[in-house]
């Protein structure tokens, strides 16, 4: 299985090992014109809000030559995911998964910090070497 | 040539000819511990202002088979280059130069249109058909 599908399984399975139930794979929609297929959808069920918790979840590898370059992408994929999802689906939270190598190095640098915050990008970080583990940050979208 | 190559020589040419002086090619900065190399650094000098007009353009080709996939990348492009030169060269405007067919089309969508407002994004339009017609909208970056 190539890399990206193979972290595409891992962080499926690791939300649904967490109480998320996957509700779309890809989760797709069409705003303005343009078709978008964000890799999943899902919910999270809770006793204290009768729709529960709804997130959106683009998986990226980071596997490509240059980290920045695929920094430029995922930005891109995040913003313009948020403002289709502002259309449609404004209470579902989006999330950009990130490998835990990634979020170490990159993630850490002064100027990746400044985008995070400026641009609001929330991450799930997955860790392929320990699939069930996901950290949430700003913060998860259930307390 | 590649195409890629081609409009490179084609969008720096058309500048001259409307009077920029290319001062970088690329424009590379390094911020907060990431190297950014923007595809090109131009300068306007008037006569009413000492120090010129000066404007980056990053130039993108939107010949990949989705032009969404290519805005995602290029939107990303746009504004991390934007908070880089916010912090090193704040009065250097920024834009993203972007074929004519691609304008015409996607740029059309009302998702496009959306995104662009909200992001804020320049863009300096230019013709293969055409070599030396430059649009920038929403506004030249000299009157």
């Amino acid at each position: 299985m190539a890399a990206r599908d193979l972290f595409h399984t891992l962080v499926r399975s690791a939300l649904e090992t967490h109480g998320w139930t996957v509700t779309h794979d890809p989760y797709v929609l069409t705003v303005g014109g343009v078709d978008f297929a964000i890799d999943l959808g899902a919910e999270h069920l809770m006793a204290a809000k009768r729709d529960g918790v709804q997130i959106a979840v683009e998986i990226k590898s980071f596997l490509g030559p240059s980290l920045i370059t695929d920094f430029h992408a995922a930005l891109g994929q995040f913003l313009n995911y948020q403002l289709a999802l502002e259309q449609t689906d404004p209470t579902r939270q989006l999330y950009l998964a990130v490998p835990l190598d990634a979020y170490l190095t990159f993630f850490q640098l002064p100027f990746a910090q400044t985008a995070r915050e400026r641009y609001a990008v929330r991450l799930l970080i997955y860790d392929p070497g320990q699939p069930e583990a996901l950290t949430w940050t700003p913060h998860p979208p259930i307390e």
